[in-house]
């Protein structure tokens, strides 16, 4: 079968990756229909024997991504070919065949898939990004009072403490991690409208049903249908992007302090990493690489998800089909972002004797300001316990 | 003195490009100088007549806006030409001159300008997207049964009420209108660090002079500076962006339901408004020709806004500098967006006979399903009374 | 073995997602890595006999994709774990292992490998683009004489021929497939500077290896090295955004034509494309969603490509990253765009008794104007024979 | 009046200010109304009286920018009341007022102004590219022989010599000059086709009138209209965005290079300029900040005009009206950076001893490989004369 990971692997982790490969589109799609069936039993809508026939043929229905891809390439739609089979599946039993998909429409499949494979890929980032602020508070208490030349535009300006970069660096970080939090807490949520929103075909209880297979999914049921109200993917593909700039600033510091002729900071030396095939006694700063190539790439896929939002009446014609491969995107830009840098994090070299020797080569005078004052506030704001 | 008004005036409001133009850029400055002074003074740092004397100067001053700029072009910041004309100003009051923009920075100066000018043009989005909201708020009552045909993919799909058309617009918008606000709220505050954000030469004191500045422009203290951590400003960007796309989405909606062979609204007639140079008789869609331009537009700006984070060290070189612009440009395009949608929901004209006739030549079958349910559910959450 | 058809096949084809595989990435290196060797020799830098056992190396070596692609997220770099497994593959002679990748560093062999990937994509778009090209030539001489409404800003306005209407699509396209083609001719070349540009550890034989190397791969020899200057990779991408524009104008168009009441134009009648899970009864414009969604998503693709130009000195860290992964999404999504449109313009129903309906009900006088004219120059410049 | 350079003069030149302002922009409209009645007459469409008459009054018009502005935003189009005003001045002669604008339509007036516009915009771009291609020349002449240490991900590397570093950026820079002549060539164009593009109300004769009024422009004269056919003007924004692209890669490399820990280069030292306001012994690279601020907004701006391009019919809503804007901002960033680069490469000062003194602390070993090959080359293909 044809693999991808040569082209994708560099930029992000194989957890991202599994978190949106075939195995979980079909997975999640599969859940759905299973969910829907058992919600639409729930609501009175189909016998509870129905139901489970249309839930045992999802667990057992056998499906090659490939072949479903091309079915749904040419019909369109995923919707309509993954129908098709749980149907033959349940071939014989019409009562079944009709139970399948009750009352959905394709875009209430995708989006709600959509929505489960960035459930797990936020939680995945989640914890990634937290052990860089518990990394970052531990380093950001040890250098408190470590002096260091501050700099502005690349130029030597006035002393700072050390540590107070590491805090504006978690802070950063941190405030975009609740931002992303926030984005998903609001934006994940299950989509069900049926073909134009109106729940129509569900003999007035399509609400009970939408409460219902929300429920069965881990999923907030939603005010409303929003098959082109986008806005709440828009935030959350925004939060990304906030996310992969902070991680970026942080990235973009320590390729900058590990400079030959600056040698601040280094990424921790790992046997066999951050290497060159040309020359091989070089220590690159490789996990800076991976976040700073995100944040170059990340504010380009926001702005498609925002550039998708008018969309066409009740379901759109392009705008809407742009956007699952772009947030799938961005979550695994920002998942190859944050798992590098929190290695990088977790074992960044500060060195203070180099921070020292540039001081003094600075010639610029002062003390740390209230590098202390700001770096406490900064960490009961913001800071984690390990 | 040079304009621009033909290249700009088609986009924007007068009042948004008021908000932006020299006479607001060098009113808040002078108005950042002056309470840095009296800041100073309420932190024991000046003499209230120093701190007198300083601000008598920013009120007394006169400078012409062309010249200054070209200065500051010179020079690569707007303070240095700024602050020399101040103590100029006060030449012969070596205390004086030695009071001008105490502790501060020139991206102190320029980050505070650029967020009293945003806060300003934030209320002015606000009321017109609250006029929008009224106005769909009303509209969506009145056709709560009102029956249309729902479009998918361009396509007659079954039938909707018209009233839930114009409840998702209103719910997208409303949901931008809160978001801005909750990202205004918390991105716009005083900018005050000091060359590196050490707040360093201010004997320790430049926690309270922060506070007492934040108190006197009316904005919020910061919990540390942020010279270099842009993430709440990229997200005032992106809110800006996501209200563009809600704006553009009813817009998109009623440039097509005002087709000739369509004609189930209209934008509201108005003499001499929406002609056409070539062909008298047109009536076209000219504030969602506005709303759907910002829409075009404003994706590319967030992701530049997005782009810039990653700024080096205590201040950055290129990345900072794009921003002011770019988030000015953004608030006027969505102002000019939501003036103009707000003149087109306010007489926004839905015409029940083409609804219907519609319906009937589509040929679909079928209730408007829970269209009311779900109207009443978005009116709920988002719905504002007149 | 994992993999993301569902993720992907909906906006691409199996041709063009064969183009960018591991598979293919693995022919391609393997083939830069021989091709090396044998002109290392041709240049006399290595036996004839070393070359031809590296060369065999490169044949023989069995490589699995997903363990490799770990190994090179680790070491941050393709080159370093294909490198050391052509090796193993060689030990025991050493004159051999040291002829691996001699002279090159790893952007020599990412580059290669991402323009011969370039140069298949490149071939089978302009394949599509042509058939297209010669499809819409046919239907511009057949409507060369069809009135139909001429619309502005969405309302009727004066009358067309429809062959207009096709000829500007034509005209969009096949001008974008020059621009295309000129780029592609423009900035499809090899790859060869060695660690830092200046090809060094070759004795002076660099330009004679880069020769005979561009010779063997079939690509033309760079006037230097180009590790950071990459203006031609960004005049391709940005070529690729001006194609999915050009596409999806023709596309919009198709979408709105074929709406229930205006109905002049309709996608092909294929038996089970186009068809909707919940409403069985419809034609969805399925070819032009496809092309409209890479519009939306190409021009943040481009902006990247853009983005990452301001590369570090002799190589850099993070813009020249971010950049195969995002070239490559833009052939494929320019492929799949040129593959539906391809379709659709073959098999495209103009409607001449709609269009007529239409115009009469418009009520706009006027004749077709120098529709003729306009037509017979634009066939003249941009059309195809079949 | 009402003034905007505290906003916009930090990024650009007056001279690209004054290109674009009102009275540029109604100077060259009016030039067009004047030019299209000259050219009707010589088509025998008017008298040349009456074209004598119209034009005098384009002369004779006195026009208050920002109230036009305002009517123009009113009305949804500049031309609607420049036309009236036209008309005014002629009031009592019918014919003439008759002879106002034959045939054109908005988009005409405002297409071909934009581009009358970026000609001189062009024209003043490519003279400070030159001026770049010529100092960079000669610095790389007085530099083939420097060595100084190679860098690659910001680590030392392998030597280089100097030259090949500034000879990357002139051929960078100067492949980008071409590629935007080149792009302004095929692109810059007049527009002429009247409501819907098929030059109707001209007798047959407005391919005519059209070649006419190209000639009296200095235009060429397009194949055909092109109102909603993009491609050219996109190809121009991306040159564009290129030359930023390769502007700021230079840049990046000199704020870099002139960090106080490497000191290789340093900008021009001009009294007053690159000061800072809280540290006066600060030099800063205040050129490169101009070009790296442009380069982070140009690929947004870029994206936006692909964007637009899937224009609807004959004369598209919402991404035709975005494009003017975006285009003009283009050429203005792109003026402002190369008017700074010019500044710098020609006051440009390279520290032969700090490049040795680094190259020693970095303890690689290698001769230059072939550097000077390579420059030679490059100054061949890319290099200018003083």
């Amino acid at each position: 079968m044809s693999s991808s990971f040569l082209r994708t692997r560099a930029w992000t982790t194989n957890a991202m990756l599994g978190a949106f490969d075939d195995a979980a589109t079909l997975r999640h799609a599969l859940a759905f229909e299973s969910a829907l069936a058992l919600s639409a039993a729930e609501a009175g809508l189909l016998s509870l024997e129905t139901a489970g026939a249309v839930a045992g043929a999802c667990n057992g229905v056998d499906i090659d991504p490939a072949e479903l891809a091309d079915e749904a390439a040419f019909a369109g739609t995923l919707a309509i070919p993954l129908v098709t089979r749980l149907r033959l599946q349940l071939a014989g039993d019409p009562e079944s065949v009709a139970g399948v998909h009750l009352g959905a429409t394709s875009q209430d499949l995708i989006d709600t898939v959509m929505l489960l494979q960035a459930k797990d890929a936020a939680d995945l980032i989640n914890s990634d990004l937290k052990r860089i602020i518990r990394a970052l508070s531990r380093l950001t208490r040890e250098h408190t009072g470590t002096p260091a030349p501050g700099r502005t535009l690349l130029q030597y300006a006035v002393p700072i403490a050390f540590g107070l970069r590491t805090a504006l660096w978690l802070a950063g970080i941190e405030d975009s991690r609740r931002k992303l939090k926030a984005a998903c807490a609001d934006g994940i949520e299950l989509q069900f409208g049926g073909a134009v929103g109106t729940r129509s075909g569900l003999q007035g209880r399509g609400e009970k049903v939408a409460q219902a297979l929300a429920r069965e999914l881990g999923l907030r049921a939603p005010v409303a249908p929003w098959h082109t109200r986008r806005g709440n993917v828009a935030a959350i593909a925004a939060a990304l992007g906030i996310a992969a700039g902070a991680l970026g600033k942080m990235a973009r510091d320590i390729s900058l302090l590990a400079q030959n002729a600056v040698g601040e900071a280094h990424e921790p030396l790992v046997e066999g990493r951050g290497g060159s095939s040309a020359m091989p006694h070089k220590r690159n700063p490789t996990g800076s690489q991976v976040a700073l190539s995100a944040a170059v790439r990340a504010p380009g896929l926001v702005s498609t998800a925002l550039a998708g939002m008018p969309q066409e009446f009740e379901r759109g014609v392009g705008g809407w089909q742009a956007e699952a491969p772009v947030l799938a995107e961005l979550f695994m830009l920002v998942g190859g972002s944050a798992d590098a840098i929190a290695t990088v994090a977790e074992g960044l070299e500060i060195n203070r004797v180099a921070a020292e020797r540039n001081l003094a080569a600075a010639e610029i005078d002062g003390d740390l300001g209230e590098s202390r004052i700001i770096i406490e506030a900064l960490l009961a704001e913001y800071g984690m316990e390990d």
